[in-house]
């Protein structure tokens, strides 16, 4: 049994005690092979069915089939397609490294928390339209990790009112540069139209001789986060 | 007929002018009813596809059933769903204003460019993990885009070896904070578990009493662009 089992997954009361137990000392009727399900079980058999037919395999009734249940016991531990993003966000968060907050300066910390951050999601892009816009109630990981950032830009001197919107800009960020993880060689490669856009073609040019050993989207997310850390580190006395 | 039928859509080598006329003049045998096929009704058509059941339901066969033409005919404009997505692409980035390149200084015309960017992805947020992704050969619009925005970097005094990663990196901050346009109500709201997370619940409370004319997401977009430019402008002169 893992951390994940004690997520809020819905809001209906938690079965107690006894009846969670009642699978491992002798199980009902109609209790399915392959074990008690539970949320780390739930997650497994999501993120293998995304894997195998996209987000839009992702069903109520194909979930029931790959975890070898009735649709009626996945129904009691998640109520809608909702439920089972929130473990699969929950899942993910849990492996962003937050520990830099707290340890390190607050731009270390902030650089340390959005490169991992990105690295997580790089392998999960067909899900970050769906996460980025998901409530955090509900989620108590994706909520810690919100704490910890939080409390370290609070400590560095950000007012509480700018909060919120560093993080939601940062996020915006980190989402958009997993994207580029993923984005294929030459994708800036103007091809035949190269003479319609000289400039351009020559700066593609100049990046492609520069960048011998750094993949473009590191490049990339690295100057802009610094970018965008010098210009928080200014903001942060202007915003009062 | 529109400038999007100008565009190269497949390697194939593009049809004569006769034959391209030949439908105005004595439609071939075959020819489908309602007009001649062009770019601009496959664009038409494949956005209400999209509205209509996602990009999951926008495949060459629904595209044709809609424009009521065979597929071989849309295969003749068309040769695959990434020429489709290139025409949305071209499509979506004729919309976004770059006119302040060369009018304004570089860091407005690159805010004002950053915000409408924004705003027309917005309102197709299921794209941008396909379109994020896409290769500009063939898309002489989006390149036409890119043309401007790096005379724009190359006049403000960025070197030319960093031009692409800026661009990069401002279009992933752009195409995340897309998302968060469509963020719902309240999407911050801890609920139950508040005090397990006391400083962010805080934070949110001050953004939610701060806040009351301007939605949070168009806060969060200003803040994290405004901080964005400004440690380029720093980067700007180190990066040579």
């Amino acid at each position: 049994v893992t951390a994940a089992d004690s997520l809020t997954l819905h809001s209906r009361p938690p079965r107690t005690t006894a009846s969670r137990e009642a699978g491992a000392e002798g199980r009902p009727r109609g209790r399915p092979r392959g074990g008690v399900l539970n949320a780390s079980k739930i997650t497994a058999a999501s993120f293998t069915l995304i894997a195998q037919s996209g987000y839009q395999g992702l069903t109520m009734a194909a979930l029931a089939r790959t975890l070898n249940v009735a649709k009626s016991a996945l129904y009691n531990h998640v109520a809608s397609k909702q439920d089972i993003l929130r473990l699969l966000e929950e899942h993910l968060i849990s492996q962003v490294d937050v520990s830099a907050f707290g340890t390190a300066q607050w731009d270390d910390a902030i650089q340390r928390w959005a490169l991992s951050y990105r690295n997580v999601f790089a392998k999960h892009t067909p899900l970050i339209p769906l996460i980025a816009v998901l409530p955090v109630a509900g989620a108590p990981k994706t909520l810690a990790m919100y704490e910890k950032v939080s409390t370290g830009l609070l400590e560095a001197g950000f007012a509480e009112d700018h909060i919120v919107s560093v993080i939601v800009a940062l996020e915006a960020f980190i989402f958009g540069s997993a994207f580029d993880v993923n984005a294929p060689d030459g994708i800036f490669n103007p091809g035949r139209l190269a003479a319609a856009a000289p400039r351009f073609t020559s700066v593609v040019a100049h990046l492609n001789d520069s960048n011998c050993n750094e993949l473009p989207a590191d490049t990339a997310f690295g100057l802009g986060l610094k970018a965008f850390v010098r210009g928080l580190r200014q903001l942060r006395t202007e915003l009062v």
